[in-house]
């Protein structure tokens, strides 16, 4: 069941029975190398996590290493639960948003688009972005996007990408410090603070948006703001993900502001899980209406109660949340039929 | 599950969700008639398999006879499998390629794309097609092919359709013999023996290309290795059979190097039973290492173990083994979220 956070639940019901194109956009920022900022991945080579969350959405192994990440705990990651509905009811097609990779995920045949950008730095010394070209890359991929799906799942994974959205937000101007999400159940939040504190300080009284963006954001959330505004409510989007996603949303929110412009967002909504919607530590709910526009925001109502298997509980335990997609892919899948049992049966398998 | 045999996952991955056409391609070769050369069908009434097979896949009955075609010790077609899984989840539709047939299926509203074609002779005569002209008409069809879904499934039904590909492939020169498959689980070696060597005794010393395919082979190998020629990779074709169709790859890849040409095959792929692959009378995966140009091959993990139906088991007992595209139909089933389980259940009730 898919229940409503903001706005009303007739655009989710409108989707129900749609085919969708899941759209996964991949980035690094070198903010995920702090030690201890993330449990998103395997330590040491948290950089992977995008390359092998693709992989194994697309093509069910993890070609670039042995095993699916899994954090430091033992939270396997959530492209399970994305991979899971694939598998039971599948997107029309998945393609990757290549948005800045250390190491490019080794799959044939899926269309990954690339914009040849390169992997951003971490916040804590600027992030170096030159946020106002990808933000026009973003841009121009949304006006020309053909969509072969009648709507698109865009989704995300990027290691430590709560602690640039988090970082966004507040550069941008937005009181949102307390409205952020982490991976971790006990969010890290002196580490994070203090890089936060850290990539806030690098911002100069002259500092206009883009500049803003270039230090204290990464790639995702700038080029995702450009193709939203882009795409101009052409093709109907789910964003799927939780605090980052909204993140985007304040993105745009700036930028439109920025420019004196309106937007029609009538086709644009987010979904994310229960676990982020519920988690006390954050606050999407607040975060989407920060917002100026109207917008949709939905959760679904999945979790791992049907399950016994320990690294499944973690997720209930409130250890991991959301990535890859998998509020949007678990929406997608209870809107069209799948059963919560169905989907626990199948990530149950993955882990053996 | 869908397995790989040659290649990588990706091509059969990337069609997860993708709508597909099931194109069935029926011909009666006259080879059929002789006495104990194939189980496929009704006994005195083998050349009207194609029909019944093509009415029960579209219709889901038998017009042209009062039953399912059944083998001699009670095999039911594979049509029904076929059937199975497009009641279970539907192909974006199933158009027929006649072929030459003895008797029109009597169904209304599917496409069935007609050429004019006589169902061809038996070849321990001389099958007496003018291949070259029905080659041409192929790679015409292929050109002009305008493909309503994501891809096309290719199946077949032709009865002694293995044996008309195994002199095929031995007169094309491949060394062949003992790789390909019967429906006959100990195949009826020296009826289809003496066959193939009388076949072959009639290819004379100056016989080209075509003199030889239109002596010893049959109208869906050379006219379906026109057909991939003609559509040249623009659409994804996954080839739905086993050795017939790997021999479909042999004419393909003689008529290349005949002519110099190259082919880009990323679009080309076979996917069989695994009463196929691990036939032990036969070897698709040496047939497909015999062609020269990459090709990725599949077999789908699908038997009938979750059935007691005495009809069913002889399908795991090795005494019949695809055709009707029943390879291909299962990938696609299996694919898109379809289970093991389901299907047996449709299948077991086909049977009553």
């Amino acid at each position: 069941m898919v229940k409503t956070i903001i706005g009303k639940s007739d655009f989710i019901e409108s989707l129900r029975g749609k085919s969708a194109t899941f759209m996964l956009a991949i980035s690094n920022t070198k903010t995920a190398n702090i030690d201890g900022i993330t449990q998103a991945g395997i330590p040491g080579k948290i950089y992977l996590t995008p390359t092998l969350d693709s992989e194994f959405v697309c093509i069910g192994e993890v070609r670039s290493l042995g095993d699916v990440a899994t954090t430091s705990k033992g939270v396997p990651t959530p492209a399970l639960m994305t991979r899971a509905v694939h598998l039971g009811l599948p997107f029309g097609r998945i393609e990757l948003l290549d948005l800045g990779l250390e190491v490019k995920p080794k799959i044939d045949y899926f269309t990954t688009h690339s914009f040849g950008i390169e992997s951003s730095g971490s916040i804590d010394s600027g992030a170096g972005i030159d946020a106002e070209a990808l933000f026009e890359k973003g841009v121009e991929f949304g006006q020309g996007y053909n969509c072969k799906d009648e709507y698109i799942i865009l989704a995300e994974s990027v290691p430590s990408g709560t602690t640039t959205a988090t970082a966004t937000a507040l550069g941008l101007g937005y009181d949102a410090k307390e409205s952020f999400s982490s991976s971790f159940k006990e969010s890290p939040k002196s580490i994070r603070q203090e890089v936060i504190k850290l990539a806030l300080a690098n911002i100069s009284d002259g500092d206009e948006l883009f500049d803003i963006l270039g230090k204290v954001s990464d790639n995702m959330l700038i080029f995702n703001a450009g193709f939203i505004l882009g795409i101009n409510n052409r093709i109907p989007i789910l964003l799927a993900g939780g605090t980052q996603m909204a993140c985007v949303l304040l993105v745009v929110d700036s930028i439109l502001k920025l420019m004196g412009g309106t937007i029609d967002t009538s086709n644009l909504a987010i979904s994310t899980t229960k676990w982020v919607y519920e988690d006390t530590q954050s606050d999407i709910e607040s975060l989407l209406n920060m917002v100026s526009f109207p917008i949709n925001g939905f959760y679904v109502d999945f979790d791992f109660s049907m399950s016994s298997h320990p690294a499944l509980k973690l997720y209930d335990d409130g250890e991991a949340k959301e990535g890859v997609g998998a509020g949007g892919a678990l929406t997608y899948g209870l809107l069209n039929g799948l059963t919560q049992e169905e989907i626990t049966r199948v990530v149950e398998e993955f882990l053996g």
